[in-house]
Formats: C-alpha cells, structure tokens, sequence
C-alpha cells in the first residue's frame, strides 16, 4: 500500500494555473510534460492520446473544470461559454465512461469558484489512489485465494493500466504491483496492444521502472501463450462496464478472455466503481470509438499498407461479461461469470 | 480457374541459372526482386523472410537443390558438402513442413543432374498452383453451401497466403479469390499480422493488386470484429497440420479460432495436404519457430520498447483441431471438428 512508486510517474498533476501531463505519446524515448491551460489543448490532449487510461482522463477531465473556469475568466466568458467548454471535455472521448462522471462530479462546483472546483477533482484524484491500492489488495487477495500458487505467478495483460492510466499505481497494474510487492510474480507478459504500442510503450515502461521481470509481444501471440499452459492468469482493465458484467476494454481484450476460458484460468478485469455505468444494462449499448485508420495504415508517418487499401479501427471491444472470471473493484470482487452481476451488486 | 492474376505476383521464379524471389520485406513500398544463385543467399533469403509462406518456401527449397547443385559445380564440392547444403535449405526454418517434404522430394535427383532436378521443381511448383485453384473452388463449394448466403460475404483472413505465399493464387486467399471471381465477396478484413505485417504489407497488396474490397484492421480487433457480428467466415492457411488436425500457422490464428467459435461462424483452414504431417500425432508436437525478440522491441530500426524489455516473439501458434470447422485441400474438404480427421481420411 505504498505509494513509492509512483511519485514520478504522475500522468496528470495540477500545478496551481493549469495541468502538467506526461506525454504518453513520446514514452519510451522521452519523459516530457506538456502544460496545458486552456481547454482546446486539453481535449486535444484527451484526444491524441497523451493523457490516456479511463481514470487518469477521467482526472483530466476533473482538473478540466478548473482550466475551464480560469480561461473563462482569462477571456470574458458567458456562463453558457463556460458550459459549452466542460461540455466540449466531457464529450472529447465517447467510450470511457470515467471522463464524463469525473466532469459531472466536478462541474457543480464551478459556480462556488476555483477552489472549491480544485478540492472537488483532487478528492477525485486521491480517491482514485485510493482506490487503486485497494483493487491491488483485493485482487492479489483473490487470485492468491483462487489459484493458492506453490510458485510465483505468471500474468498476462494487455494494454496500460498503470500509474500512467490512472491518479497512480494503476488497476489491472496495481494488482501486478501488489503481488510483486509480494514476491509473487515470475513473469508480466505484456501484450504491444496495437496500434498505438501502449503496452509496449507504457506498461513495459512502468514495469521496467519497478522492476517487474517482464516480456513484450505481439498480441496475436497472447492467446497461444495462454492456449500452451504459459500464463496463470490475464487481468486487465476496463473503459466502461454494463449492469451484466459486459466489459469495453482496449481492443483485443475479448481474445484474451476467450483464451483464458478456453484454458480455465482466471480472466480479471480491475477497475474502480465508477467505470461501472449502471445506465447500460449490456455491451451492446456501449458506444464503441472508431479512430483514425491513419493509426493502422501507417508508421511514423510512413505507410505500411498499399494506397488503395482502408483500415478498420475500432479502439475498444466488448468482452461478454460470461467470459470475466472476476471484476476487481475498490469495495470487493465480484465473481461475474458466477453470476454476481454489477448491476445486482452496486447499486 | 484461370491464372491471370498471379502473373506479376510469382514470388518464386527460375531463371535459368538461379532464383528470383519477390522481396517481400520491401513491399508494399517496392516491388523489387532479389537474385539468388547460392545456398548461404536462399538460407538468409527464407530467414529473413525475402521468401515467406509454407508453399513458397517449399518451391525455394525445391529449386534450392539445383542452386546447391551449381554451386557446387562451380565450386568443386565434394558430395558430403553438396547434402550438407541441402540440409541448411532443408532446416532453415522449423515448423513448416513444406520446406523439409519438398527438398527431400527433389534431393533424390541430384544424382541425375540439373535437367532432372529442374523437372521435379517444376511440377512441385505446377502441383501447387493447380492444387492452390483446386482448394479455392472445394472451400468456396463448401462455404456457400454451409452458409447459403442470400448477400456477399465478409471473410476475414490471418497473415498472408495468397500467391506470394505459394507458387501462385494462394491457399485462405485463392479461396477468397475464388469467391471473388463468383461476385460473392462483400469486404475482406485482413488482420495486419504483427510483428512483420504480413497481412497489412502483401495480402492488401494482393488485395488492392486484384480489386477486392478490403479493410486493414489491427490483429487485436480480429476477436471483437466476429464477435459483433461483422464476419461470415475466417479463412487461414497453415504452415503444419497434425494427424488430429491440430494446426500451426501464423501467431494469432487460434485467438481467430477461439472467436468464431464463440460466434458460432466457420473457421476454415486451406493447406495442400503437404501441410499435413502425419508423423505429427498432435499440435503439441510441432516445433514452434522463435523468432528474434528484436522484431516485436522495435520498428524501422528505432526502440519502442524501454531499453530493458525483453520480448517474446513465437512466430507460431497452434490452433486444436476441435477449433477447425473445415479443413480445405486439394483432396477435399474435412470437416474436422466434427470429427474428419486428417489422420484418418488423408493417410
């Protein structure tokens, strides 16, 4: 339940006028933070991923109400102007459900001024660490209770869900921290996560930084490994989770929860209460972003595919909550595929 | 039935004195060819992956023996140091079984001079084109009559096994080509096939090359895209089929499998029954090539992974048998998951 390991690796940080984010779109190369205080650069930020993970755009998204408010003053805003702004953040990525929550939590506090707005997202902030440190407890608690390893284990996860996704210490990553603060890993498989490489990019990074015994790869290589007996369980994280359990996650999440039941073992999915949206009763409701095929066509900006050819590129997919072994949360797990149901147990 | 199409895409030619190979590391940016009169030139050539695709690299080997025949002409070579050159073509990638089935096939007469080596070359090359249209036509034949679709179909395919994969047309993408030529293909979606692009690089190039509506999509995107609904059919090749019809291909197939079981969709497999192996009871038993680790660290020669990430980088998986509604040959069609095994019908 330390919270050494992430003093510098801060994703979103107030710095008293504006925000300061870690570029994640530079990492591994470079460490930068870029200085954002006016909101077009945040949701362009949100956008071009260089704050990314539902919670930590969910803390963008908090801290936003704040820079809105003081360009509004900067500017001469109309209390409609200052909406319209929060509004235009809130809406700057469509799956994650944690953006727009963090926003409405947040935006009440607008009209009793910037401080009142900064102690309102820094309680976010701090409860979202707070949470994270218990999903870590609680889900290295359970796989330890569901597995009882005579060994270390071997995990696969896909995706960033790290301090960098999130206020801090991660989710899925916060669990893969906690068994190791336990001694209990022997090897992270990290799958790259196409196409933007936040796997290998991020999640690598942050592993490498605590050093977590670690390997990368393709993530069309995660189902064989789980299919020849490599991994003792997948945990990952979550964008959005139905009433029934059904979870949008990073794409290529789904295939990893196949494999892990086609193998019988544990799927895990970490993720706070909030990026639970009771509101959607199946995933067939989540509204799935479709990004730049650029992302998928291209390569530093060189192409890889032929002129003529289109890309398909969802962002997300859907994993039938049947397939999620246990949601990892921070009031408790919840064995999904057993029939414990978020939409039975969290309201 | 007709050839046209392969024309400009034979990616393994004789010339007279040697090889000229498609470079297929430099498409879809070049269409550049690369001579080959010696062995150390077609060992790196199928290492590298110049040359790629179990049918292709069978009919490199098969002309392999008359370069190691010349080669040895002009270089005095003793006959031990002519069978030995035959044997680093013969094992210079392990888990196809094309490459060792088509070399041993030839080997025999070098004894009898070029002329002889050189007609056994030919018709491993003419049997494959012919079996290549032939396994089109039965997997079409059987697909339109699982389906019966009343509208064109949306087939998605895994890595790349069109003509340059084979002597010609193409195994998984003879049969889409094959659709196409009846009017029934609506879209194809080609998993981009990390880390080396396969199906980004050469099938939409084969695609885009004969009009096929196509989307690039990310190899993680494979999984939700069947499961939502958007597919009809996956069909992929193999690089080694067990007597049980376990199969090794292309590192990503079996979370391909794994989906469209869960969707209740055909899975098809299309390999010349050179691509069976008897001697190999299950899929435990192939030999998985790993690959270097420096494919998945890094692109175009610069880092994406942190400096101390070690990669995994198995360039194969195996899909179970049980996962394979249809195995298309040049014989026929199994339907192995119901029980038509390879073992049992092809020995």
């Amino acid at each position: 339940m330390t919270d050494e390991t992430s003093q510098d690796l801060r994703a979103v940080e107030w710095t008293g006028d504006g925000l300061s984010l870690i570029d994640q779109t530079a990492l591994p190369a470079r460490l930068d933070r870029i200085a954002v205080r006016e909101v077009d650069q945040l949701v362009d930020a949100i956008v071009r991923l260089v704050v990314r993970g539902a919670p930590a755009i969910g803390a963008a998204g908090a801290y936003g109400v704040a820079i809105a408010l003081l360009q509004g003053e900067r500017e001469g805003w109309t209390r409609d102007q200052l909406l319209a702004a929060i509004a235009r953040i809130r809406e700057a990525r469509p799956t994650a459900v944690n953006l727009a929550v963090c926003v409405d939590r947040v935006a009440p506090f607008a009209g009793q001024g910037l401080a009142a707005v900064l102690a309102e997202a820094d309680a976010v902030v701090r409860e979202d660490l707070k949470a994270n440190h218990d999903m870590g407890a609680y889900g290295a608690d359970w796989l330890l209770k569901r597995t009882a390893p005579d060994r270390p284990l071997r995990i696969l996860t896909h995706c960033n869900t790290g301090a960098l996704a999130t206020a801090g210490w991660g989710t899925a990553l916060g669990v893969i921290r906690e068994l190791h603060s336990r001694g209990l890993v022997e090897l992270v498989h990290a799958d790259e996560t196409r196409p933007l490489l936040q796997g290998s990019r991020l999640t690598a990074w942050e592993l490498d930084h605590d050093g977590i015994p670690h390997v990368v790869q393709a993530d069309g290589a995660a189902a064989g490994t789980i299919l020849r007996g490599e991994i003792d369980a997948a945990i990952v994280g979550a964008d959005r989770i139905a009433a029934n359990g059904d979870t949008a996650n990073k794409v290529g999440t789904v295939g990893v929860a196949l494999a892990c039941a086609h193998a019988g073992i544990p799927f895990i999915v970490a993720a706070p209460t909030t990026t639970v949206d009771l509101a959607t009763a199946t995933g067939d409701a989540i509204h799935i972003e479709m990004r730049d095929e650029a992302e998928i066509l291209n390569w530093s900006g060189v192409r890889t595919a032929p002129a003529g050819s289109r890309g398909h590129n969802p962002a997300f997919d859907v994993t039938p909550g049947t397939l999620v072994t246990a949601l990892v949360t921070e009031r408790g797990v919840l064995e999904v595929s057993a029939g414990e149901l978020p939409g039975d147990r969290l309201r």
